[in-house]
């Protein structure tokens, strides 16, 4: 059973979490900016953090890579990491993914525990076990289904932040609010993610991870319910990488953003989802995110890309789609025509 | 639930498993022997085998290593493969652990068959999940436990095997027989493994496999009962790395074989195993394995090495002893002074 913890003493509460789990060595995973700018504010904040070993990888996604997780595996091995050892991981996503796997694969796997610093780590990658690295040049090409035994959130953390990864996490959570309720997703969009209210923020963060747990829990190997987390990803990862292909990268959270109002587009055309709720929320969106830059000649790419997603079974373009907000419809699929006008509503309701 | 099949008609079963497991594709993977010998028996021997496309590593433990698993990931991506697709590892221990961490890693994780082509992978490697690469100079440091979802099991792979190879496969057995009961160790110190009785022979495979796959099955995670199945291979393991570094490497089960001459000699010591079993089993094992090449100078080498096993917490030396053939005691230690006595008692006993 995986223990998350929601804190703004997050030194206090992770020396507790290690002491509880008697570990045989405990060894630190942060990345190039983490190990500089975060890892010595919670050490300084606590002794029991003081001389922990500091593995260090170089920061960026594009780091996510083998040549990184190869050198975890040799520092592990040279500071003697046992499978009775720990391993914290204090980063973004980019880190705690790359970390669990490290982790989970070390003498067939030990224990870690995850300290996301990001907005986007804490409400999605940080809970949910999906671990890896990219390879051959896909995302996440490689990796395991792994829980961090504990997950230590604080809203602190964020206060350094750019308000660009604060907006890039907060679009996971409105796709949480979105699979959850009316409730959710209307204080969702009442709140202003970049302004600086630590306890709100904190508050929002708990209840939205809670969605994500509530899913997980009830499927941890991606077998069915879970996909409801797909939710504004599968056009998302699109938007995604044609803006990487393109040289003009996008934040993970700017572009699943955009991707929910496409996906709530289909919604609306096939289940029925209401378009004041659509507008309402593409309204947020642009005000908010801005928005994505396409035109109808990226079409073809953006299907091309839609077609390679993991969760694909053969050649069918799989999405999960709203009947209205917490209400789920999975495996839903569309032709690339309905696609084609889905992102010709996207652009009219954006205003691209 | 792990579906084992003891048959002599490996490549008919095989195609039948396939067929009910109704993949998006299906990847064999073999090492370069196993893909010249043994997997163009199957695929001639069945139409639904005829076209599968084969991924072929270096063989030998000494590829089973980072840049072989590199290759099988890359192919898997260049081949199309999807986390609903197949993969079928072709081979000795070495194919079914590299495949096992390649297929439980791709995409997060596709369905694998393990068919063993030695002995020693069908009673050992291809049940109970550990799957790996070494890394770093040492054996199977990197990997996770994942079970294959079919193994299938035919002693007419065993046909071509040299006469070392099936004895090596033995040394669990005997192992297997030791933690099951009387009547279960002396049915096989009864049999000559390299007689050629198929029929014989599969039937003892089964019974030794099921020893396996029920301890597995109590414990996957190995955290406690599966602890018994290191019997003889704490000392084994040393006598393995030794003979390794001294370059003149020994089966794996010979290792294993003389391994629990020495750990019966500590049960003997510590917990009264009788001494009239242990001289009919260290006769056994001297008559159709030889002895391990040690003097009283390679003690030191030995301690250290028996030190730095996976198994072991802090410093202590971890062992499983038994009482008698089917008694198990876990977590029994033995200090140096006491392992070197067994070494010298062992020495005695196989006239070494």
């Amino acid at each position: 059973m995986q223990t998350l913890i929601f804190s703004n003493n997050p030194a206090e509460v992770l020396s507790q979490q290690i002491a509880a789990m008697s570990p045989r060595g405990v060894y630190v995973l942060a990345d190039s900016n983490t190990a500089r700018l975060v890892w010595p504010r919670l050490r300084d904040a606590s002794p029991a953090l003081a001389d922990l070993p500091v593995i260090e990888i170089p920061a960026g996604d594009v780091n996510k890579n083998l040549e990184s997780l190869t050198l975890i595996w040799s520092e592990l091995q040279r500071l003697g990491a046992t499978r009775h050892s720990l391993m914290v991981n204090v980063g973004g996503g980019m880190v705690t993914d790359i970390g669990g796997f490290a982790a989970s694969t070390f003498k067939r796997g030990m224990k870690f525990i995850n300290v996301p610093t990001t907005l986007l780590a804490a409400v999605d990658a940080s809970v949910g076990g999906k671990t890896g690295i990219n390879f051959g040049g896909l995302k996440n090409e490689v990796g395991v289904f792994s829980q961090a035994d504990t997950v230590v959130i604080s809203a602190t953390m964020f206060d350094t932040l750019p308000a660009e990864e604060i907006r890039s996490g907060y679009g996971e959570m409105l796709k949480h609010g979105l699979l959850q309720s009316d409730d959710a997703l209307n204080s969702l969009l009442d709140f202003d993610p970049v302004a600086d209210n630590a306890t709100e923020m904190l508050r929002l963060v708990e209840e939205s991870v809670e969605v994500k747990r509530r899913v997980v829990e009830a499927d941890p190997l991606e077998k069915g319910l879970r996909k409801s987390l797909n939710l504004g990803h599968t056009v998302g990862h699109a938007f995604e990488s044609l803006a990487m292909a393109k040289g003009a990268p996008v934040p993970h959270g700017y572009a699943v953003a955009w991707g929910i109002v496409t996906e709530l587009v289909l919604s609306h055309m096939q289940r029925g989802f209401s378009s004041d709720d659509l507008r309402r929320i593409a309204s947020y969106i642009e005000r908010h995110y801005g928005v994505p830059a396409i035109t109808c000649d990226d079409y073809p790419a953006l299907l091309e890309l839609m077609s390679h997603d993991k969760k694909n079974v053969d050649t069918n373009i799989n999405f999960t789609l709203l009947d209205s907000p917490g209400s789920v419809a999975l495996d839903c699929t569309a032709s690339a025509d309905d696609i084609k006008a889905a992102l010709d509503i996207t652009r009219d309701l954006l205003h691209i």
